[in-house]
């Protein structure tokens, strides 16, 4: 069975290269060296806790944040073959993180090849053998200004009661554990943001990880969802469209529902603003075999090229003026303010102090503006798409 | 006396035009309309759960949050002359506001005149009668790309347990107020930011506020920094000079105090990096007798201008490059940074959802830029200043 970790608990950490280390990771507590350089295990742990409280931010407390993962962070100049420790070359955990980079790859390669100028630069790290990470980043593209792929393994562990947080929601989490003790989990991920230089080329983010406690619990997480600064409803039918055929081809439900979690997660409170204009996201998936999840998930993510490239080339050299520019650039103003305020993953790597810094605010923008007071013109296309992130509406 | 509150508890409260509105406080909490508009008290106040524990950002929960004020805030046409409600002009509330209005007239006169073009606009708002703010912002000036000044006087009410956590580092707060209840306050504050275009002229940011509790707590707060994208150590002289010259004459021990909280507070943890070049900051003056903080209070904010327009006067017409430009813009999106991840004023007045967000994010740049995995050149004067802000010095 490539999936030895479902249901058996403890077991699944003993197939690993260094389970001394591992066991010993509960001794560690004294210091804090949680998921450096890694944004996406700690979005998928965060969104958990979300899950469990109203509003996180002000709910988390010390414990939360003392994760530890083991070992610490090194650049390397060779990209490893594999970031994780499984020797088991069927094992979920192996064939999702192949899956990723295989992803990583395309995805890439379509960005390359769709901005003509480009180039993905690579910075890998690993940490002592155990897990590590793959940032992919392009900057100063001719079509991007920006644009950033991060896949990351970690091995941490974290306090009982985090994952007992989430129990709330989803029983049956962390039932072999017992409070005081520290659960080691792994969490494997794929995270992306791009920002295009023109207009009307709006901005792509997605996400998608795998995560496992060793008191047996897992889950998957993710979404791609979109962040235009003008409004071009046939782009959005064509990307909620394409999302919309995965879900339906795997669940029936699982649009509706995930759409409508993208549009409640995405939102710049203070603002009474989404983002953007949505897309999906999930988080906790585990209500059928793993496998069925791990092949959604698959199809999402080779479906970010498909929903997103053809709008960018639709509208990449289409004409801007300075106006629309300036416009973007508050939109961009607000999309930091979203990353630094809410975003779970963002805050909770930086809070540690200890992530690989560079990963996680790649996700900002290469300019963001902000105007006092700013309101657009009525009836202009400024408060047209404004309107839209005030209210989400459906576009299938 | 000016100062009936001082250890009289709940009889300040029965000097104040609306007693009745104020008793029922502690009835409102199925509600929150935590002080809106105001940045200051909030500030002022979130200073305080952080000086009770490390890292606060983490600790605080719900309750924390779940402060009240009274009423609804509005937009008015006309400024207010007074925002507070005493009918005493010699109370101490009465003259801390007339203080803080008279410098912010004074500094925005100040920096019209040093702009030569640039005029600040006027946004003022009560609550029912009960508190209310002016901001004055000036956006696209010659010298000044944007400078805000924010007056708020708050009358609020926060749970019992915001208190004490505060009572951890400063005996004697909340003595009289038991778990479960509300404590009505009051505050009142000025803060400014001003983000000049030149790359050699520095951003300036100030905060004085005045905090009492209806227990008989009170408490001063403060301090002025500066923040430059280029070291010039002369004008860090004069900055810093002024400021020692201004506590050395209160207290000689003030300057190494506050100076070296100023550098505590103002850094960008996950980037072991300083928002700037410090400068004084104090929080919880209460250990004298309260006019004698007000006067040095006063000084202080008397002394922004000297502080301030010489280094600007000296700078703003000092031609700069692109690369300049660039490396200033990389600078406000560390400004930005801080503001949004670690600065409690920004994230307490956010996070309640309804404060005048307007007001609250008038502290950001106009413009922010993010380049991934950026390092100054050796040698480079980029690197010289960075060097400052991961490691604070003495410059007087």
């Amino acid at each position: 069975m490539f999936l030895q970790t479902v249901n058996q608990g403890a077991k699944i950490w003993e197939q690993a290269n260094e389970p001394a280390t591992l066991q010993a990771s509960p001794l560690l507590s004294v210091g804090l060296s949680f998921l450096a350089g890694c944004t996406l295990a700690v979005f998928g742990l965060a969104m958990r806790l979300r899950s469990a409280k109203e509003d996180p931010a002000i709910t988390w407390n010390d414990s939360a944040f003392s994760m530890l993962s083991l070992g610490t962070e090194q650049s390397v100049k060779e990209v490893p073959k594999v970031l994780g420790r499984d020797k088991d070359e069927n094992c979920l955990r192996r064939r999702w993180e192949a899956m990723l980079r295989r992803g990583q790859d395309k995805i890439c390669a379509a960005i390359e090849e769709c901005d003509g100028e480009g180039k993905f630069r690579t910075d890998a790290w690993v940490r002592d053998g155990d897990g590590g990470g793959i940032s992919r980043v392009l900057a100063g593209g001719k079509v991007w200004e920006k644009a950033g792929i991060n896949l990351s393994v970690i091995y941490g562990s974290m306090p009982w009661e985090t994952v007992a947080a989430a129990r709330e929601r989803q029983a049956g989490y962390a039932k072999n554990a017992k409070p005081g003790e520290r659960l080691p989990f792994f969490a494997c991920g794929l995270s992306c943001v791009m920002h295009p230089r023109n207009p009307h080329c709006p901005t792509m983010h997605f996400n998608y990880r795998y995560f496992e406690t060793e008191s047996g619990d897992w889950w998957f997480g993710g979404g791609t969802d979109i962040t235009p600064a003008y409004l071009n409803e046939e782009d959005m039918k064509h990307f909620h469209g394409t999302y919309k055929k995965v879900c339906d081809k795997h669940d029936k439900g699982f649009y509706s529902k995930f759409k409508k979690w993208a549009d409640e997660y995405f939102v710049i409170k203070h603002r009474g603003e989404t983002r953007g204009l949505g897309g999906i996201f999930f988080d906790d998936l585990n209500d059928r075999d793993p496998m069925t999840i791990f092949a959604f998930s698959e199809e999402c993510l080779n479906n970010v090229v498909s929903s997103y490239v053809p709008i960018i080339e639709k509208n990449k050299n289409k004409a801007f003026t300075e106006e629309q520019k300036r416009w973007q650039l508050m939109r961009r103003g607000r999309y930091v303010e979203f990353n630094l305020v809410y975003d779970r993953g963002t805050i909770f790597g930086l809070k540690t102090g200890l992530g690989r810094v560079e990963s996680i605010l790649m996700t900002l923008p290469e300019v963001a503006r902000w105007e006092y007071d700013h309101h657009p013109e009525p009836n202009s296309e400024e408060e047209k798409v404004l309107k839209c992130f005030q209210t989400p509406r459906e576009w299938v």
